[in-house]
């Protein structure tokens, strides 16, 4: 394994080894105290998704602003997080593996811990692990709000399994998930808003529902980076779960706002750093960063600071860049900083963060990557 | 980061934890196998791709079946072969940080290093970096036979760059490389061969056109797991860089034979264990293998062993399982295994092969994966 950081603290950023995943601090930094200035006062709280970052480095100082723990989706995550640090953690996700069961329920002997569910044997599995461990995890029950991934319907199934999970030994019955992963993307500001008015809707009405047979919601948790505000402002949600504000990436940035411009909440923080290694033509020129340095899920790059250059296509190890022909400002071993289209996946397939400020290296930060068993 | 492996040697492979990446020794060994009996006789020699595997216990499993050396495409994948006992290490690809060409040179006091150019100020860079180590690296000058990424054109251009190598201290002049990357995904057999053909010519002329300016090329190297039949029996290429053909993806497996059928040569021994996480409809299941566990730039993977199932989409952590409401035989902690869209970016994803035979788990090979510094 690769371990070895691609540059050394004090660093010019030029001399940084590509490809690299850069975090430009200042720009970072102003995300952090961004999400947390505009929620302040607003009767929720923050539980960053540290799916995104996976470094028990930025969930801490996630913390320090306030945030009440993180998220993960994978044991392993939740597993790093404790280790670096981070005393109250959501696997916002259904583990059913009896032995991802057994180490998250030995996680909860170490750590507040909890974890969603959407099957009744899932619950029994929950329970009987963290008997073997006498310790206690919380339990939300997800429901599908609109995303048609996991999560039961609305209503009565949702009491159904709230029900057995309040009377299952081991476990607390802490309320309800309902995140909408598909709105986060609705480019229109009006349609995501009544994306997420739907999804509210179900989640009061589960809530009521739950209510009247005496199981109280401590938590409804959701919302991500393109929708917060609107699960703030809801009086339903109690925490919010953005991930990627603190970095941002393309897709995100294509999201519009109230007044019908780009959204502007958030600065683009998180770069790939790349290093030009070809130009066999005038119209064209080749990075050295391709899938195996960035995720193509949500499209291509785009190249930060200049305009006339576009990353056209990618394969494994080099990115193909179409370049205006009347003014190339790039050479061989010139550097580009590459917004990535999806900083999620792209995060993950580097091994350290790169953070600098202005033009020195000032940060390495170890990522705990990888596929999440 | 997270480097404990996902199962032990010895367990049952349902016990592996997911998502892990699985090879299939039986199948493996095949394909091994396979590629060294199809070219041996043909004048050739094999120099498989490690961008593929990036793993050195692979590369000498393919030395022991006649292979010269491998091929990478970047310094770190070089270092992780030299150092795992691989004594010949080709990079097909231009290297052009100074940082990295004191690596590459210092690398070739270890091992015979050889790598491609295609621009005239590197070729000088390169020699700095030899002289500096005292060390002698190959170097092949890269022409583009029809992919238009990296290369100079055939003939001229690649005649000057030759000229300037064999003058530049620390340099020998070794060769062409001449890789149709395009050409591997040809669905058809003959446009396949037709491809290649052109790019045969281009290296036949540029070779022809070297030797009349006493320029000899001791290697023309290129060809993939989609083309090296032809290259093989050009009677121009000298070296044959096919890497996937040890594991084989879903993207390859839609390749055509001459016959009109599907290619045969070699099986799938590459896989993704995902386990059913969530079964939310009749019609659909969730599956813990999204964009982390696998790359979907040739799209979703494929569902092994089971023809009513259908990986219809993916995002982090989750993928979307289309089944036939008639026929449901998947339920919440089944294992599937995945055939994935593209092997190489999808290995390198993962910190771990799990190899097993039958039911057992019987190797646990470390990947140096990363992007590649």
């Amino acid at each position: 394994m690769n371990t070895r950081p691609p540059a050394e603290i004090g660093a010019r950023l030029q001399d940084v080894e590509t490809p690299a995943l850069l975090i430009d601090l200042d720009a970072f930094e102003h995300n952090l105290r961004r999400l947390a200035d505009k929620t302040k006062g607003m009767g929720v709280r923050l539980r960053p998704h540290a799916k995104t970052h996976k470094s028990a480095v930025i969930a801490r100082r996630q913390m320090a602003l306030g945030a009440v723990g993180v998220c993960c989706q994978k044991v392993s995550e939740a597993e790093a997080m404790v280790n670096g640090g981070v005393p109250d953690v959501l696997v916002s996700n259904e583990i059913v593996e009896p032995r991802k069961l057994g180490r998250l329920a030995a996680l909860a002997r170490q750590a507040r811990i909890g974890v969603c569910v959407d099957d009744a044997t899932n619950v029994d599995a929950i329970s009987a692990a963290a008997q073997s461990y006498s310790s206690t995890i919380d339990v939300l029950v997800e429901i599908n709000v609109g995303s048609n991934r996991c999560g039961v319907d609305p209503g009565e199934p949702a009491l159904a399994l709230a029900q057995r999970i309040a009377r299952s030994p081991g476990l607390r019955f802490r309320g309800l998930q309902g995140y909408h992963g598909k709105a986060q993307h609705i480019r229109s500001f009006e349609a995501r808003r009544a994306a997420v008015a739907e999804a509210v809707e179900k989640a009061r009405d589960t809530r009521a529902l739950l209510a009247r047979h005496g199981l109280d919601c401590e938590d409804i948790a959701g919302a991500g980076t393109g929708t917060f505000a609107f699960e703030a402002q809801s009086g339903v949600y109690t925490e919010l779960q953005a991930g990627s504000y603190i970095f941002m990436d393309a897709d995100y940035a294509r999201n519009l706002g109230e007044a019908g411009g780009p959204v502007e909440e958030f600065v683009h923080a998180l770069f790939v750093y790349a290093t030009v290694m070809s130009t066999p033509t005038r119209e064209r020129l080749v990075l050295d960063a391709g899938f195996k340095a960035l995720s193509f899920d949500s499209g291509p790059p785009k190249i930060a600071d200049l305009d006339d250059v576009e990353y056209v296509a990618g394969s494994d190890e080099h990115g193909n860049v179409r370049v205006t022909p009347s003014n190339r400002p790039l050479t061989i071993g010139d550097r580009v900083r590459l917004i990535p289209g999806h900083c999620d996946p792209t995060v993950n397939l580097h091994d350290w963060y790169v953070g600098y400020r202005g033009e020195r290296v000032e940060a390495l930060w170890p990522i705990a990557r990888g596929p999440g068993y």
